[in-house]
């Protein structure tokens, strides 16, 4: 019996749970986009995890907490005209785990002066409350 | 024995296992370096998944598959001298799962004119041929 147990692969992910956990982390993004095109960070950040050992790297800057990542967001973005319309674009989920994902992604702000753009790596993770950004690599 | 079974932690990494996953990683990592500054960029490649599906996002570009980023590094690196040194440094390994490990980290190379430098997140899978980075972001 041990040896039967052993050898199934318990966690290996069914296309039906792939499915499942790539909708889960798409409505994570999507209520994300959502908060910031109300004018909400606070919201936005819901998001990522409530950790000091959340990692928002961006150029060769690293951001560590969820706090001082929040701030960052607040200080670079304090206007709705700066904040303009957030568009995620182009999502490609890896799910790695039961409890792991990655995702490649185009971000996009449109805004009355310019239309910034750039990249995103993003490790998701399952965590008690749900899925969560856990590390944010954005160029 | 069913429940009993199911509820072991199977995949869970001992503290045992994390460091050897750590150390592993690091060897890859580590023998890059050391291809690099030979100026051996094909040995270098040896660190990436030799596959189609590899990801290399730089900046606003992502490159797809292995020949195209090992095409990429020839073209940005033409010369011993534009290879520099490179140097790898601050070395952050979360590993996720008993076959995937985030690194977070500093790249710089010491060169005759200048000295570039920047962050990377790499997400490394264990494969058949041991661990490998199947996505690169570089800043």
């Amino acid at each position: 019996m041990a040896v039967l147990f052993l050898t199934i692969p318990v966690f290996a992910q069914s296309t039906k749970e792939v499915s499942r956990i790539k909708a889960d982390v798409t409505a994570v993004m999507d209520e994300q986009a959502a908060a910031w095109n109300r004018g909400n960070i606070d919201a936005f950040m819901s998001g990522y995890w409530n950790s000091s050992e959340l990692v928002f790297v961006s150029g060769d800057t690293v951001t560590r907490g969820w706090q001082p990542t929040l701030d960052r967001y607040k200080k670079n973005y304090n206007s709705r005209e700066k904040m303009g319309t957030l568009k995620f674009s182009d999502l490609e989920i890896d799910v790695i785990s039961k409890n792991a994902a990655v995702v490649l992604g185009s971000w996009s702000l449109r805004r009355s002066n310019d239309n910034p753009k750039g990249k995103f790596t993003l490790i998701f993770r399952r965590l008690n409350g749900g899925w969560r950004i856990v590390h944010d690599h954005t160029s």
